[in-house]
């Protein structure tokens, strides 16, 4: 799955995933009306919502990227109606040949998290027949509770050829807490990212291993360091945009090859029509906005990165 | 929600919480044969066993325990329709009068944890409705995030009344290779800790607080220490039986007043009729052997608290 990541990338010129995150007050009110007018203010009228939220949102830039990355959280919060758009998400994005970074960050200890991987990765066993449960290509996952945690996630991208991307310096204002403390002089995040090299040498692609870490755009100092203590591993880089990264602030997650980093916006694109910027097209064009924000910040990278 | 715990284990004298964790080869084959019969080797058909099996256990184990446990990665790796028998054993136990703490490990950060708090503790908004989404009673959370991940989980707290418990220091083999390192002479588990310890303070029931602690049965020492680090919060103890923690190995989670702790088992109780101890139940009795199994976890604790 990195090769086919990796594939995207250079065919799209656009290291850029965008973040599913539906929240419902960025979702057009012609949109909600019409889910609510079928479904009634209910759970299952939000499923729908946001649902067709997702997939006007996917038509109008799938051809641009390479990659979506639903989070689980804006779902799971309206239950099992929730988890439903995601599923739908999930496999629509599938069959617009994107990959799909399913923003889970599970991470649990033995058969704990084994459950985790087989239902977000790989097929689980039931009596003589197996099968996937959410099926997305790639998630992101807690290192907190040690390998153990993490060696059964490892085991099923082995045999699913998917991938990870491991929470290593995440990009919100008080990650440092725990992340940054020093350990003989050296940060956790840093000990942490250690791990993920060391993990992601059982897994590799050809240039890169399928096992990759998330690393906050909001640090990009720390990015730099990150990079080569990860050579191999590709960086998942949340931040950009709304939470106030920038594209030069970017470059140091990438490798001299362009490669090795995916930058991630969510409300910057999918509610790019709440923009001051974008606000010409009115929400009854919102996925038009959500597309040229996406075009905006594939230039905003591709320009950084050639100035460095 | 708290103070409904310490209730509960003043009258059942069992501070006892039964993980509801099913694996499909813990069922007994009569139940997953009646569900395959009914829905096939189907995603659908490992829901309805796994429901019935969870059903049949809490109505042999309810009177004599205060709590139940599920952990929702054996329910999520069968995707939508295992989720549905989590949300189905949810509310049963609820009626059953049984606190629930729903094992999720979540935690993200600002509007993402918001969304897991108000998904699996809270009330979510549609349109001019609001409804509960999982609706457990307490919630495992991952801290690595530090508080911007944990302060959207304890706003929801204190609005609805419910409580987390907070990964400090888990029960695994290698939950030392992050936890256990030293920060200026301390471990990292010890800082963790005196955050539970401050987040707590904001969320006080009479005596102890509705914001606990996880802290592995598996390592009594650092229980001892932690203890004193969080006074005032539950520390839920996993590892006791199938991972090797035994009564004695407890004592020093509880205060004083006895209170202060709640030991988890999941498979020593639900899957107590495949030991040789309780064969005799043989797998059509095996909601007895669960009963069985609790009465003597109970004593086991009870023994080990009157001797200290």
């Amino acid at each position: 799955m990195i090769q086919k990541l990796i594939e995207k990338i250079q065919k799209t010129h656009a290291p850029i995933v965008v973040g599913l995150d539906p929240m419902l007050n960025y979702i057009p009110e012609h949109i909600k009306e019409k889910a609510f007018a079928e479904y009634g203010e209910t759970l299952e009228g939000a499923g729908e919502a946001i649902w067709q939220y997702n997939k006007a949102i996917v038509d109008a830039t799938w051809d641009l990227i390479p990659a979506v990355k639903p989070q689980i959280a804006m779902y799971e919060q309206f239950g099992l109606e929730g988890l439903k758009a995601f599923k739908k998400t999930v496999d629509y994005c599938k069959s617009k040949d994107l990959v799909v970074i399913g923003d889970v960050k599970r991470g649990d200890i033995g058969s704990t998290s084994a459950a985790y991987a087989v239902g977000h990765l790989g097929k689980v066993q039931v009596g003589s027949k197996s099968y996937y449960g959410f099926d997305e290509d790639f998630a992101t996952v807690n290192p907190y509770l040690g390998s153990d945690g993490i060696k059964p996630f490892l085991e099923v991208c082995k045999e699913e050829k998917k991938g990870l991307f491991i929470l290593v310096k995440t990009s919100n204002p008080s990650s440092g807490e725990f992340q940054d403390q020093l350990i003989d002089g050296k940060p956790l995040y840093e000990l942490v990212g250690e791990k993920v090299a060391q993990w992601g040498e059982e897994c590799m692609g050809e240039k890169y291993s399928y096992i990759g870490a998330v690393v906050g755009a909001t640090y990009p100092e720390m990015g730099k360091v990150l990079r080569k203590v990860m050579p191999k591993s590709f960086i998942l880089v949340p931040g950009y945009g709304a939470q106030g990264g920038k594209g030069a602030d970017l470059v140091h997650f990438f490798n001299e090859d362009g490669l090795g980093a995916i930058v991630n916006s969510s409300r910057g694109i999918i509610a790019a029509y709440k923009q001051e910027k974008y606000a010409k097209f009115g929400p009854e064009n919102f996925a038009q906005a959500s597309r040229a924000a996406v075009e905006d910040m594939a230039a905003d990278i591709a320009q950084a990165l050639q100035n460095r």
